[in-house]
Order: structure tokens, then C-alpha cells, then sequence
């Protein structure tokens, strides 16, 4: 077989297994969940002498330790995709749920029931434990998926999805609702992304440059999110004393992910109290303060910003400071140089709050929070497999009903169109 | 000016008047509907001239009568978009509204508030009525609109396009917030579909063809139907009165359009009593059939269907027929040439009706009722700006709620991420 039958044949099978997993009851999912953590309990030293593989693979190639580490399904990794295996069992079942049930005019009963997708793609680099989560939320939805992780997680994924398999066999489920891409060509995932007769969406997760490749070769629908530059805006009517540790938070308590803090916006008014205090605290967390000719003249430690500065993601201790005239100056900036992740407000002000709230185009808007909120479990979702920052079908953290969609059922007694 | 340097001057603006539309009371947005409607009344003569000059022309290059109906802008056309600016005016705005409100553990309050789209192109063939149904929705929800119309309607068009944006201008809104297109040359579409950044979503109406190309050639998400193939499945344990009206309702209401029946599908036991009565009353009103081997033994005027009959979406009065031996070969079949657009199935059973509802794919699946109920106004939504056969976003006729998507909103009172 060629590279593409493989391919189309993957698919095709997906398609098939979706058919029987979009009338599975939720017990029965719930069911296959607990075996498949079950089997990862029973079967950890396999999966680890298979992990073990790519492990000595990517040293050897000279992967970095950070790399490494990632990559490695240690004891402690694979506990947790047993809990999260376990804690989806406890989540409601958004499939068969009717939503918006009207009686018509005519008698006709109409309402609108969530669906699975179908058949659901996912591209993503490195950490082997996306394939068990990933797959997990697309069984508990009733959707099929092909996976396609890193080359350099390739045995560790395939042992994963033998096991995930094995469970879907053991209920008598047709264990193609699961499936790794058994090949590391890449151009396995430039056939995988023209079948849009097969496959319904796809989500990749990585680094800009694999989700732009994705995004320009996808003839299927793509939901995705390049980056997170996100903001605060510390406006003239902030409790200073709140804002300091939602800065501190924002930006340091997990600099490297995307909904940290990368650009600070102070209202003019408050500039000369706020910003000495919120760069001593920055400063002793050892953030590096890049900001505005007006911030620099403020405060000594920061340093001049470059046009390139602002609106990077810079995903390290480094924050843009500039100070700005009014909420209608930081909605502009937010605008210019935002990336629609998330963006939140320190005020007091109720009708600023409002505004804010009202106007700011972003997955998530947010007053007197810390920005890393924005994410699936924080937000209240219970499991998220990935974020989005287009707005078709979702917009911010996609948990299980985002893996649905809603078709109209109608109940009729006979009527016809007059 | 080039015409690429002409689309992304168009983008641009409408992007630019896209913010400002998000921030618009229901108020100053009804207001504006209802001057449009009130300028349409005052300039009937003026549209009605430009529209002869569309009339001319198409007779000149020998469009069909039936082509020319559709162009042209008689009074009465006039009259029926003035009654729908006025009733979207009466329909509530989805913009601001909150859903799914709930409280955290941490006393984060998080909702999802629904925003407009940001710009949205509609590509489309002949109609001019499209031009306004289009802008009025989206005006009523926010979103600038870029719209391309057929060539053969340009002079239309633009009139069209004028008197809307006057109105927007009389209520000092951005007139970029509805624009047509003023080039009629086709590369201007396969320009404007790579404008990703300015361009939030594509809705294309017309022939199989036009939609192809522009899903083929897109980079924006588009939401699409290629044609609708719908079923009647007549259950061994239908009320056949009921089956009888029903067909012919779904079959010769508007034999031309998506949701009228194409196919069919009656249940072995009930074969021989329904077959001749309901083929009876079918060729009483016109409908030729073709149907399988054994519906052609049991009635005589049934001609044997051609593979090719299958799954083709006549829009015509041709309907296929053909006998099943249970739900599941049914929807087996519906699965392999039902379009996922229409499914109905007649029964007085529970329990088969349940498992229809459930188990078939389409966007929109009904018991005893007409094929012909898939339909915005129909179902509820009041107004309908397309009908949406893929799943992600929108399944089914999309209403003012389909034109907007949701934000997270989150309320805090200095919580930090732990």
C-alpha cells in the first residue's frame, strides 16, 4: 500500500467506527473509559520499555532535557491520564441532550440535539499523554479520532493506542474509533488534511509554525490558536492593591503557556503610583520590563521597548509596559497587537468594567482576574482539548460540548407545509 | 488600483466598521433597518430603473425567462424585503446576552456572552433580494458584510448597496459596514477568499458549482450546503393516511427547491398496500418514479431506477422509490445518498421514531412531518441567512444566532490562579 491508501484507509475506517460510537450510551463510553485506565494501570512497564524507545531515540538525536522530559510518560504522567480517564467517566454526557424545545404555531415540537462531530483529526508535537486525553474526550462525545503526535513520541503513542484499542475491543466496539497514524512521513499529514469527505475537523496543537501548516493545507475545518498575547489593563480606577498580585500571577506563575502575561497597560492617571510598586514586585520575581518612552521615564529598570517588542509572545520572564490615556487608547493597542486569547481589566469603575467587557474582542474578557484562568478546567468545562481563537463553532477553551454539534429534530403529527 | 489592491481596500474597511457595529444598541440597529426600509419605499423608481438595466442586459445575452423572473425587482419583491427589514426589527438580538452563567468554586463568575462574527462575505447567484436579507442580518447582529452578487445583477446590486449604506449614514455608522463588491471580474473572488485576517466567514448560495469552487478555493471558513437529498422512510408501522399527504407535501410543495423529497424508502411489510396508493396520488399531481426491482413488480408505472438515480438531487418531479426491510437498511441507505440535509420518517411507533431521531445524520431529522418544515422561518429561527449541511459551527438553517459566536466573560474580585 502506498503512504495515501494508508491514509485513506485510516480514514475510512474512522468513518465506519463513527457510525456505531454516535449511538453508544453514555454507560457504555463510561464503561470504556474505566477499562482503558484499568488497562494503563495494568500495563504501565510496556508502556514504559515502549516509551523507553523514543526516549533513547530523542537522546540520541540530541533532544533537548526540556524535550526529553516532556516527552517521558514517567509514573507520576501516567497516574494523571488515569485520573483524567477516571474524572471524564464523572462528566455529564453532552450528546442526545435537546436544547432550545419549541412548540410551533402548527403543533410541530422543535428542538435542537447535540451530536457527535463525527470523525476528528488531531495534529499535535511532543507529550504523548495529548494522544490518551485527546482520545478519551472524542469516545466520551461519540467521536472517532485520528491521532497524529510527534515522530519522536511515535512508540510510545502506538503502544498507548494499542492499549486505548484494547478496551474499545473489550466492550465490542469497533476499535477503529481510535487510531495513531502508524507512519512519521510528513506527507502523511498533507494527504490526511485534503479528506474532508472523511474527517469533520481538525485541531492541531504546537508550535505556530506546525498550526500555520495545518491552517493553509486543511481543506477540512480547522480550529486552532497561533499564540497568546495577552494583556491587563490597570485602569484609573483600579484597587492598586488587587492589581499587583494579578500582574504577579498573570505573568509569572506560568510564564511559558498562553495565557500568560505578555504586555501591561496603565492608565496615565495612575502610572506614577502603580508603576514603581508593580516593577518592584515584577523585578524580585526576576521579570525583565520592556516599555514606553513615558514607563522608562517613571521607572529606571525598564527598558526602552523596540516596535518588535510589542506584541510578542514572548513566553519567558520578559512584560511590555505602556502607559496609556484612556480605556479607548487600550482597547486600540489591544486591538493592534492582541491575539483575541484573553484579556482582562483592573477597575472598580462598573460602567469601565462594562465597557471592557462589552467591547474587547478576545476568547476571553475579564475583569479583576488573573489572565491564566482562561483554560477548560479553570473556566468550568472539566477537560478542554485545546483553545481556540477563531470564532467559528468556539472561541476560548473547547471542553466536551464544543466536541458536538446540534442538529434540529422535529416531532410531528402529520403536518404538512401549506 | 489593482483588483487585489480594490478587495483588500474593500476587507480593510469592512473590518475597520466591523468594530464599531459590535458596540451598537439593539436600538440605534433597528433604527437603522427601519430607515432602510423607508429609503426602499422612497426609491422604488430609481432601484426599479437600475434593475432594468440588469433586465436588458440578460436579455440581450439571452438568459432564460425563468432566470429573468428571479432578477427582476418587481413591486412586489420590493414589498416582501420591506416586510422583512420590518419584522427583523420585532426579533430579538442575540448580541450581549449571556448564557450558561455560573459560579466557580473560587467565586469567579463565568459566562459565555454572545458577539458578532466580526465580517462576513456572501457569495451568491442572480436573486437581488439576497443583497439586503444578507445585510439586514448581519446589521441586526453586528457584523460588516462584503457582498458579491451575480454579474447579471450588478446594476442592482450597487442601487441596492446605496441606499442601504445611505442609511446606515444617516445614523452615522461606518457605510463600509455593508459593501458590494463593484467588479464583476471572478478573480476578485478568488482574491477575496485568501483575506483571512479581515474576513471572519464565507457563506456561499447558488449551484453545486459556485459552492465547490469557493470551498475548494477558500481560506476563510465558509459555511456551505452542495445540495439537499432528502428521504421520507415509511415505517412498516406508519399511519398510511397520515404517509400519503406527507409525500406529496415534501414532493410537489416546491419540487425546486433543497428540502423537497428525492427519495423514498418504504418498509417491506407495508410495500403492497402503500406502494399503489401512494403512487396513485404521486402521478395524479405530475411526479414520474423510478424506483428498485421489487417496487417496480408491485406497481406497474414505477419505471426501474438507474444507479445514477440515486442520491440525485432532481428538483424536479422525479422521485426515487424503494423498498427496505427494516430501519437499518434504511438508514444505510440514507447514509450512503442522503446529503445529511432532510431525514423523515412516518411512523406511530415510539421506539422506532426514537432511534431515527437519534441515530440518522442530518441536520435536520423529523417524524411525521414534511421535508419541506427544514427551514429558518419555519423552525423558529425567524430569518434565515443559509442552511448549513457541515457540522462545525452551524447544522442546519442559520438565524440571527448562527451569525454570532460566544466569548468567555469572567467576573473576579482579585482571584489568582493557585
Amino acid at each position: 500500500m502506498t503512504l495515501e491508501q494508508t491514509i485513506d484507509e485510516l480514514a475510512k475506517r474512522a468513518k465506519v467506527a463513527s457510525a456505531t460510537l454516535m449511538a453508544l450510551s453514555t454507560e457504555t463510553k463510561n464503561n470504556i473509559l474505566s477499562t482503558m485506565a484499568d488497562l494503563l494501570t495494568l500495563q504501565k512497564l510496556h508502556l514504559q520499555a515502549e516509551n523507553n524507545k523514543d526516549l533513547e531515540a530523542g537522546s540520541e538525536k540530541g533532544l533537548s532535557p526540556a524535550m526529553l522530559d516532556r516527552l517521558r510518560l514517567s509514573d507520576e504522567v501516567i497516574d494523571s491520564m488515569i485520573v483524567a480517564l477516571r474524572e471524564l467517566c464523572m462528566l455529564p454526557d453532552p450528546v442526545g441532550k435537546i436544547e432550545n424545545f419549541v412548540k410551533r404555531p402548527n403543533g410541530l415540537q422543535v428542538g435542537r440535539m447535540r451530536v457527535p462531530l463525527g470523525v476528528i483529526a488531531m495534529i499535535y508535537e511532543s507529550r504523548p499523554n495529548v494522544t490518551v486525553d485527546a482520545a478519551a474526550l472524542c469516545l466520551k462525545t461519540g467521536n472517532a479520532i485520528i491521532l497524529r503526535g510527534g515522530s519522536e513520541a511515535i512508540h510510545s503513542n502506538l503502544a498507548l493506542a494499542t492499549i486505548l484499542q484494547q478496551a474499545l475491543t473489550e466492550h465490542n466496539i469497533d476499535k477503529h474509533a481510535v487510531q495513531v497514524i502508524p507512519v512519521t512521513d510528513r506527507l502523511a499529514i498533507n494527504h490526511l488534511l485534503t479528506l474532508e469527505e472523511d474527517i469533520d475537523l481538525v485541531i492541531p496543537r504546537g508550535g505556530e509554525g506546525l498550526i500555520r501548516f495545518v491552517s493553509e493545507t486543511s481543506r477540512i475545518p480547522v480550529l486552532k490558536h497561533y499564540k497568546g498575547v495577552c494583556h491587563i489593563y490597570v485602569d484609573k480606577d483600579a484597587d492598586l492593591d488587587k492589581a499587583i498580585p494579578l500582574v504577579i500571577n498573570s505573568k509569572t506563575h506560568r510564564p511559558g503557556v498562553c495565557n500568560a502575561l505578555e504586555g501591561l497597560l496603565i492608565h496615565n492617571d495612575v502610572a506614577e503610583t502603580f508603576l514603581p510598586a508593580v516593577v518592584k514586585a515584577l523585578t524580585a520575581c526576576g521579570v525583565e520590563l520592556r516599555g514606553c518612552a513615558r514607563s522608562v521615564k517613571i521607572v529606571d529598570q525598564i527598558k526602552t521597548a523596540g516596535e518588535e517588542d510589542w506584541g510578542t509572545e514572548f513566553l519567558d520572564l520578559i512584560l511590555c509596559v505602556k502607559v496609556v490615556q484612556d480605556l479607548e487608547e487600550a482597547k486600540q493597542y489591544i486591538q493592534k497587537y492582541g491575539s483575541q486569547h484573553t484579556e482582562s481589566i483592573i477597575t472598580e469603575n462598573y460602567s469601565t468594567a462594562q465597557r471592557f467587557i462589552a467591547e474587547v474582542d478576545a476568547s476571553a474578557v475579564m475583569v479583576n482576574a488573573s489572565t491564566r484562568f482562561n483554560d477548560g478546567g479553570q473556566l468550568g468545562l472539566g477537560a478542554e482539548i485545546g483553545i481556540s481563537t477563531t470564532k467559528l463553532h468556539a472561541y476560548g477553551p473547547m471542553g466536551l460540548e464544543e466536541l458536538t454539534t446540534r442538529k434540529f429534530v422535529v416531532f410531528g403529527q402529520g403536518q404538512i407545509r401549506e
